[in-house]
């Protein structure tokens, strides 16, 4: 069978007068798009317009729920309740579909948490049944997208909520299948080309090398592409053709 | 036929430490509750409990979205555009939409504007097209709720968008059918007796008599009470009691 | 020589419409006041009129710096950098100091951190140094006010800050001088005679008896009032005379 | 006598991971910065690095205050009172007296609202006096910049609070000394030899020609520089040359 792959890229992080990304050059080259909700970024109008964007460019878009904290992007660990996360998984989930709907499209295809949630939720199970409570409740059409190996995709497993595992092809990973933290030597692959070898291995095989040279398996089915930087678009280009040569097909992941 | 009338009422206007209302007391005395959604007032976690009160009290559950303004609760004009008031009313209505749906509740029943919101869509006709557009895109199946003779109405009507008239039990009315202002003299009735029986003058003739003598035609469909006063349980208590003496039936608007 | 002790209670922690606690009852029975900056509460206006609730009743005004989270209080870890620490606090400070320059007052007499950055601060030393340097650069005529034993009063003591080490009366010590935690049993006194008798072994000795009858140092130089439930007033009305009866001057600390 | 001008530009208006202007190019070629203090723009880090920008650039520091709406990037009117004008000015002048003192800066040199602030106050004189207050109070040491011919110089005038008269060297005047309002045409001028042109005139003559031809007086201490266009640096480095060549002094206006 063909190996198949999500692009998946975070879109709709501006906020009023602030721009971040770039999501009108990015986006017609991935396959799906986590679209901040209000709290860590984004606001009505640019949901609105990151929506409309996605509809004309047939990406799936999906909901991007963050911590409430705009100051630091959602990137700070907030120590909030189980319950807190369930509420405002909830009502981010609820504002994008309200826009969706609006904008004619129909229901979210996923719900990705962004960040410093993203993270916690890697970690820490009560938070990851949570959230994966919030997306049976609110948005029971949609697959959650969580870190390969994650608490948060073993929640989702566990209630029978379909999941997507995330792989990334510029972090190195280790022996048991977690990424080298970043703060460690080695943690980002800056070389382009060994960028691209890992999201083919990825993909295709769903395995990855670690520094110690071992191999290991990867789930893989949805790759991050950066957004915020300014040869984003170029690199997800490069990216997709590459994938493609190889005989990789990308496209959303169906429910 | 016998007369007809709503009683609303604005919940959920608490906030994280900070509590707004009794809304446990009040909300199982009126029939339509207005629910703030994050914006003037309200947090996910106060918006949940406050749908789980009102499913148990049979309420019919309405968004209350209002304006980016918390420290001013929403009653500050901010001059914000028709596209912006569009687009967060949709966000708005999506986010309770989500809360009740995660519930077990159904849809959204109506939608009333909060505060400056609503004084501004009661006088200034593009943002009243806008906020009904919001509303036939995001909650289709809901009623608008509109001060008696206001643009909000009109435009509510010229998009076939059904609405309802509110009426203000305490307030004093003019011989154009608006509401004297609240710092004029005389503008809000403080005799609990007059309050009563302009109460049951609108249920049940849609009509109020003004500061001059003159008996006018008000068109109403909902009374407003405040929630926010100490013995606002007692009142509701009060006034439904009376209501239903002279036979008014009080039940929320069907659509 | 005479024991001395302060009293000092959290203020201004109202925000907009909402109000928390009540500052015009309170104040007058304490002697220093903690008044919120506007980031985990407070608003530009309450802070004006708690500072001139102070000015009037003569209660040695302090800022009350927290964490950007008014959603929660601050009352919830948000993981920032010592850098973000140092800086909020800085700008905190500055806010609280022009409010208090504007009504007539003159510099501030303390700082005390809030929720959970004085938590934080209590344990993280990298935290509590950058609170130490921010105070010291913004109002190096204040005293910074801590937990007793906290990293808190090290990093002060370090930086040659001159610091005030706060006590609770109705809360159990351990054998080392920590605090139970509120989640164990036993660790909030609930009987009110025995609050009142551990101020006094506190306040009079600098002593406390461990939940297994142990008595230890406890170094006590303001004691936290609580000024947020019903009785809050009567309760430091009674604390006082209690105190006064035994001998001991209340009366805010001295540079 | 030479004449002579002040060139100031807003600074410090980028907010956590979002970035607005390029403040390390721009500052080096004006005379005075007004730094967003976190209402509408700026946070506590941001506001530090762009107070260590300026005292290295020998750049009068001043407070740009501004109403609290990061969405709207204070742009947008909000119907506050004189006296909420008053205690959030008064707020966020101390917020940036806490940063300058901080960084071993001396007293802020000036005070200018931002945005709708700004346009409310050149027109609305109660409000106009309450932020004139709110700088004799918390910032006595600081010259007010307003609109040449506005209220809030006129405010100033009457408080005896020293003020600086702002031109703009884009911008069409009208034979009253007002400016053609922005959505009107030729209200912008965009020919650059023209805006030079108009820059000279007003500095050296302290004139205008308006639309129609007519040359009016406008008093003009100081110009403002546009900050957040991609060429605003080299942009203000040809006014400089232009202006110097001219024979008029650039040099922030002292007290």
């Amino acid at each position: 069978m063909q190996p198949v792959i999500d692009l998946n890229c975070d879109a709709g992080e501006s906020y009023g007068a602030y721009r971040i990304g770039q999501d009108d050059k990015v986006l017609p080259h991935v396959t799906s798009a986590n679209i901040a909700c209000g709290f860590h970024a984004g606001d009505p109008g640019v949901m609105r317009r990151t929506v409309q964007l996605c509809l004309v460019s047939h990406v799936a878009i999906g909901a991007h729920p963050g911590l409430p904290d705009l100051a630091g992007f959602g990137r700070r660990e907030l120590r909030i309740t189980p319950e807190e996360a369930y509420e405002m998984t909830v009502y981010q989930i609820g504002a994008l579909q309200a826009v969706v709907r609006a904008e004619g499209g129909g229901g979210l295809r996923h719900v990705k948490p962004h960040g410093a949630l993203y993270n916690m939720a890697a970690a820490d199970r009560p938070l990851a049944d949570a959230i994966v409570r919030a997306v049976c409740a609110a948005a029971p059409e949609a697959l959650l997208y969580g870190l390969a190996g994650s608490e948060l995709l073993l929640a989702a497993q566990a209630a029978g909520l379909p999941a997507v595992s995330e792989v990334f092809a510029d972090r190195r990973y280790r022996a048991d299948g977690s990424l080298v933290p970043r703060h460690q030597d080695g943690a980002v692959l800056t070389d382009p080309e060994a960028v691209l070898a890992q999201a083919v291995r990825l993909a295709a095989a769903g395995e990855a090398e670690t520094a110690e040279g071992a191999i290991i398996g990867v789930d893989a089915g949805t790759l991050c592409i950066h957004g915020d930087h300014p040869h984003a678009a170029e690199a997800a280009v490069r990216l997709r053709q590459r994938l493609e040569q190889e005989g990789i097909t990308i496209r959303a992941p169906q429910r």
